[in-house]
């Protein structure tokens, strides 16, 4: 099969811009189970790409797709913070993946330039950003299912009882 | 900035799998206004990535960042099918980005070891995966913008008046 023929191709990217955020350490970033996101930062789009930016002030949302640059290993298996067993890492967000992607769904504030600003950020100052796409549509609240982490969230709130 | 001089780094991403589906051609996928994606297809993750599937099963959607394979070049303008007008290209979907990466949500139907069965591909059969992340949370539709996207809509709908 011409496709698992291709197995061993790979994909080289590189950064477009790069994130301010008021994190400097992975510790500073808030975790763990009801955490909401609301921390302001700045998407700085480097010049060569900005006219890429058209009309994205019209979406009031946007997939943010980012590269876990600090992250030096990889591991199939992961304890989250937000419970105390493992999971497979294809079924948390860990920054230990096998390709080291990230995803964030940031509010636009507004654009200036190259510069958008955005709430929501959970990335470090200084990470390289891949891609910027509009977040379109939402999956409604009562189709989705959250599998372990709403079995965490559930033993959590037991002990805490 | 010790940030802007790592401005050359770049990222290696590997294939963690492929995408069964029933689309050979692009010119397959539907596109445009309004369309759902209901196609059933299968994530075919290889096998020595089997284990970070683990608890995948207890999510309703997932989110699957793959590549655009077939994109040979990228622009930083593009016109949409779904409107008439160019837009900036990360205002759009266009596979011909600077970085050649998709993200889809589609539904997990069910998994069968290192098969995900799902609802909602968009790609084209062969097309490979760089990572899986569980779908957690929906931006309320009401307080969702969908920009130039609702106003290609919006003006389609007047002339089919």
């Amino acid at each position: 099969m011409r496709q698992h023929s291709s197995q061993s191709t790979t994909f080289e990217m590189k950064p477009i811009g790069f994130v301010r955020s008021p994190y400097a350490e992975t510790t500073q970033v808030p975790k763990g189970c009801g955490v909401t996101h609301t921390t302001e930062g700045v998407l700085e789009i480097l010049s060569e790409y900005e006219e890429g930016l058209m009309d994205i002030e019209g979406f009031s949302h946007l997939f943010v797709i980012w590269a876990f640059h600090r992250a030096e290993s990889s591991a199939l298996m992961g304890k989250p913070p937000t419970d105390d067993r493992a999971h497979g890492v294809f079924a948390t967000r860990s920054p230990r993946r096998p390709n080291p992607i990230a995803l964030t769904v940031v509010e636009l504030i507004r654009r200036e330039g190259p510069s958008l600003h955005v709430r929501g950020v959970d990335m470090l100052d200084g990470t390289p950003i891949l891609d910027i796409k509009p977040y379109l549509s939402s999956v409604p609240a009562e189709n989705l299912k959250r599998g372990w982490l709403a079995e965490a969230e559930k033993r959590k709130q037991e002990q805490n009882r």
